[in-house]
């Protein structure tokens, strides 16, 4: 099939760092051009990818600086990058911070077939600590507008009516994603980015609890005063560099060493993560996972088999001690059968294609009488 | 001739205290309706107007305590504005903040003949301190968007290539700015928003070398931290509450009585004001104008006629003995022959009537193919 991907501009496609939507669009471009379809990126210049690139900057939004409310240089790529909308069987968007709901708008009528992923949680309307109702109004498009969910979970959470086709859950590279082999640690681990969501304080009590090592790895983002203030003030004084340790942010490298070494993954969420990419990495290491059963999180672990699913913190410390009654390989094998890139891959051209051959029986607003047309 | 105003939705028409695009606006739509035109505003539901009000939600952006950065609602109000632009003769939108910029992309290539007025200076790409380059990006359409600058000195001083069709300076309903014939005061006034660029504390030295007492007037914008402490920090110290006055916001008719009642108007203003509604206002009430011979104001004061132009500090302090030189009435005879509202509407006729007859020569791009229609 003829693909348009048309990525966020905020991180750069793989991201440096954290960053869940740009590891799946990367991933899943990847794939794609491995099964032999003819894919065509749009991201700011310095993207990584196997398919054409078409950029409208040279420099993701984050690098350049530019703060999250600043929308538009985020909005003239998603315009331009439409553009481009009928050279594709379909349209690919991604809808993951605030500056992505423009999406609505711009591709509600789009003759060109289209699908937007649903990455991140409503609303959008939000700068900092404000929250706005715009989310409320751009649901006037929302049944022009074909989306996927990332998990049951995460379509069941949405807030507003929106037109979901299909489900498709994230996939990792398997040949990426391989156990190290290198000799087991006693330690358990904590990885992501540090917001108090994703309950790494409780990560913290856990390990004190069940009296195993814990070492904790990621980012600060320093752009989120929630992020810093959560490290410094609840985290930070929490690390004695012997039970409890900080090793900073991991490149891809140093997290698969340190997944491979780890016996379990502690998460113990403190909200429906849509997701929850960190587990299915951990698992394809052969690490087990401790999970508040919250969010994504039972459709991701079978408890007793892949990790443990679990209700509270004292569930979490009860678990702790039959880490090592999972097997690491039936671990890996169900990230394999599941959430894979190649899975993933194939999910998604089964919504292209029902898409494309549907298309007709989508609704579009105002076709009867358009009244305006735009340049493009 | 079927206008249709399109107000940027963030302060009410008319503004309850400051917003220099929001009273030109509804000056010009009460003129064009009182000239028997068939006007639309499309606004938020707090305008008050004589024209018909066509309104995306209930409250103006500010009251509602929507940050200037978070443009979601802005843009809804703007495309969806947009959807109507078929049933008019002429679509008249408004460049004053960030969220404006939106308008080249969505009118480069409205069928309807339309033309934007640059309210405020390049770049619009900001965020509070921050300024990024996408103003250099929405320039592409720029040659689709006819412009109306609001002085010459605006025209010649913007940084980019826009497709200007005319210049139409601000103007005033004479009727309401009426003298009071109350007593003269013995006092010079400031009145504006407080920022360092308008030079208060220029105004505040000036009255203090000439010994003459000053009133100053108008808002601190608490959503502005440079005006917030400017006011605090600068401002604020200088106030002695004999010689140097601060009365806080004025009102319509606390504005006209105090300007009918100052001997002069102290304008130091340390940029180039692409206007300057102040400076009519006062000059309407008979009230002479000292000001730095910057930006606009060479274009509004006849210096030695309805005013002074000065140069620095020492010659505004110079020119304040001779004020009363100045002939009250040719001051506002000079304001109702240029810069009423009457002539405002008539100059802003002829364009849009040009406009009109010549749209076919205007520029579009994408014509030859277009690739996707939106949905309006």
């Amino acid at each position: 099939m003829k693909i348009a991907q048309i990525a966020p501009p905020w991180l750069s496609i793989p991201p440096k760092n954290y960053g869940g939507a740009e590891v799946v669009i990367y991933n899943l471009i990847e794939e794609f051009v491995s099964q032999g379809h003819d894919v065509t990126l749009f991201a700011s210049g310095d993207a990584r990818t196997s398919a054409k690139l078409v950029s409208f900057f040279p420099k993701s939004l984050i690098e350049r600086g530019v703060p999250w409310s600043a929308h538009l240089k985020a909005y003239y790529h998603l315009y331009k990058s439409l553009e481009h909308a009928d050279e594709f069987d379909i349209v690919h968007t991604h809808l993951s911070s605030s500056s992505d709901l423009y999406i609505f708008p711009l591709t509600a009528s789009l003759t060109t077939p289209h699908v937007t992923t649903l990455h991140s949680r409503f609303p959008f309307d939000r700068v900092n600590t404000w929250t706005g109702d715009a989310d409320d109004l751009y649901m006037e498009w929302a049944p022009y507008v074909p989306m996927i969910a990332i998990s049951e979970s995460a379509r069941a959470e949405v807030s507003h009516e929106l037109n979901f086709v299909g489900v498709v859950p994230h996939g990792l590279m398997m040949e990426q994603f391989r156990p190290t082999g290198r000799k087991r640690g006693d330690f358990f681990v904590w990885l992501g980015r540090f917001v108090p969501d994703k309950g790494v304080h409780l990560a913290i009590e856990a390990a004190k609890r069940a009296q195993v090592p814990v070492v904790l790895a990621g980012t600060i983002d320093r752009y989120s005063q929630e992020s810093v203030h959560y490290f410094q003030e609840i985290i930070k004084p929490l690390i004695d560099e012997k039970q409890i340790r900080y090793v900073g942010p991991v490149n891809m490298k140093e997290k698969i060493s340190l997944l491979s070494r780890a016996r379990g993954f502690l998460n113990p969420i403190e909200w429906e993560e849509p997701f929850g990419m960190v587990m299915i990495e951990s698992m394809a290491l052969g690490c087990p996972v401790i999970s508040f059963a919250r969010g994504a999180a039972p459709e991701i672990i079978v408890s007793g088999k892949t990790g443990f699913l679990v209700h509270d913190l004292d569930e979490m410390v009860a678990c702790i001690p039959h880490i090592d009654e999972i097997d690491r390989d039936v671990t890996r094998m169900h990230v394999e059968e599941h959430f894979s890139a190649h899975v993933m891959a194939q999910e998604y051209i089964e919504i292209y294609k029902k898409l494309v051959n549907t298309w007709d029986n989508v609704p579009r607003p105002f076709t009867a009488e358009p009244v305006m047309s735009l340049p493009y």
